[in-house]
């Protein structure tokens, strides 16, 4: 089946232009077509962790393995080039499993236009792990880190929060086009994608940023999402708070001055929504604007995707 | 214990010049020195099927999983740049799993000169999955492939063969100096790492090129570890046969003209040992060629690392 299933996928890939050698041979070779710094990002995404393979389609969790990498690269307002992509398999059907992740991989690389450069596939008596490397390339500007927000910054969030679980977390697009439109077109200071939650995440980005961030909680854009899933749930947990609080929006966080929110936000120049939700400021942590302009503590809050469960893990990823 | 992780991993990863954004955002960016193409190689160990975990060190374990994908790009005659690493460590004692994993690693990393760019560390309830990959460049003469090997080329190789699961499959080291200057002072006209077995790669060299390999069987160099291997098994399996089937030498081999071969093993440019143990011939196969000169089919043999036991994998990697 080995070669059965090489050559499966040997007619499934398609050429791309800075691929130069794919599968095949010990190694793939890229040759980009800009100047700019070579970006690279890594996820693993492993059962009854990320996804309950019993409960969902592998074709989803395929897609979901490249597009929470292609939204770190969105993170950084880097162009996708790449991915590499290394899996076990349980044992039983491990073929067919391949095959259904692969085209989850496949038709999101090319709605993306990124190369699928090669990969690990192995079967195992253990459950599905799926690790999937993404490589990109800086634009002119260079990349969007995390660290550049000032205090004054305007806080800017790309979508809407919350709910993800209720089946976003698989579905979600990847906001690639969007950061690299904003990059090109806006003096953007900061950015991140929000993953482990938007308090939690954007607590990270001001952390990292050694200043701090307040938010206008009226102004968060709360999900339907968030909505049905706290009528759902009916535990006293508000769409807010799932807002604030849910991970796996893959949304972005963006901070630049005032004057360009002003002008960004006057242009509206994408097809979805923009929301101004707050300001930096140079208290460091996480606070609240009360109506009356009073700024209070808020706990960042965050779901450690890595690890549910009763005893949350404590280790999260190197690059998150 | 994330951020204890994090930060004892920042005080142990050093800068590197290639490396502009390392651990700590979205992603990594890496600006490589050269004008090559980028080449890129993933590899999964899993705990029961490439080391048993309960049997052996951690830091043997990270340096592997480093080790082998170092060797991949010393099969394409490329200089490392940096690795990425996802982990998905079993609960008990990850971080202690964690540091030790990573120790091995960064002792081979700065023994290559490669930048540890960052990656994914998560704790599960199932064994360890370590993927690791890697990234190099390609020098002025482009890559070494396993697909140009032409009828008439002397087939060498590097070291010797058999017996590494006697340790050297934890200590080898990827030649990728060896790849470096061989490739930079020959015309080669293929190459590759052993990773499933002399016999067994060489035909995959040869069917990558559409033309044959015959092996003179007196001329393989046999590991002493092979020897210690047959005599403690004392199972009828000559060294010989450990030699060509055993897998995980991490050895190269090479073709090239007979005129640049006989240069190259008058010059014997390296510190290790290079032989020449056969030819590539029209016909496509593995052959053995007798003491006459005739040519005799050659069952490839090789050990399909991925997946011991009795039912051996039927899936093997899409770069291997």
């Amino acid at each position: 089946m080995e070669a059965d299933f090489i050559n499966w996928l040997r007619t499934r890939v398609p050429g791309h232009p800075e691929l130069m050698l794919g599968i095949g041979d010990d190694a793939a070779i890229l040759q980009p077509a800009g100047p700019g710094g070579i970006v690279v990002t890594s996820d693993m995404l492993m059962d009854g962790i990320d996804f309950e393979l019993a409960a969902c389609r592998a074709t989803d969790v395929g897609r979901k393995s490249l597009a929470v990498n292609l939204s770190d690269l969105a993170a950084m307002a880097c162009r996708p080039l790449a991915c590499i992509v290394s899996v076990a398999l349980p044992r039983t059907n491990a073929a067919e499993l391949a095959r259904e992740l692969y085209s989850g991989i496949l038709a999101l690389a090319a709605e993306y236009d990124i190369a699928l450069a090669g990969g690990d596939t192995n079967t195992w008596d253990g459950p599905l792990v799926i690790s999937v490397t993404a490589l990109g390339q800086c634009s002119e500007r260079g990349p969007l880190r995390r660290d550049g927000a000032q205090p004054g910054d305007a806080i800017l969030v790309t979508g809407q929060f919350g709910g993800s679980i209720l089946g976003r977390h698989f579905t979600f697009s990847p906001r690639v086009p969007e950061a690299l439109t904003l990059h090109a077109r806006y003096t953007l200071h900061a950015g991140m994608d929000v993953s482990d939650g938007l308090s939690l995440d954007l607590h990270r980005l001001a952390e990292a940023s050694g200043c701090g961030a307040a938010l206008n909680l009226d102004a968060i854009p709360v999900s339907p999402s968030a909505v049905q899933l706290a009528a759902q749930r009916n535990d006293g947990v508000t769409p807010l708070e799932h807002a604030l609080a849910d991970g796996e929006d893959f949304e972005l966080i963006l901070t630049l001055s005032q004057s360009e929110a002003e002008r960004l936000l006057r242009d509206q120049p994408l097809p979805i929504p923009l929301t101004r939700i707050g300001q930096m400021v140079a208290e460091p942590g996480l606070w609240q604007r009360n109506p009356t302009g009073l700024l209070t503590p808020l706990r960042p809050r965050g779901y450690v995707h890595r690890a549910e469960g009763p005893a949350p893990s404590d280790l999260d990823q190197a690059n998150s």
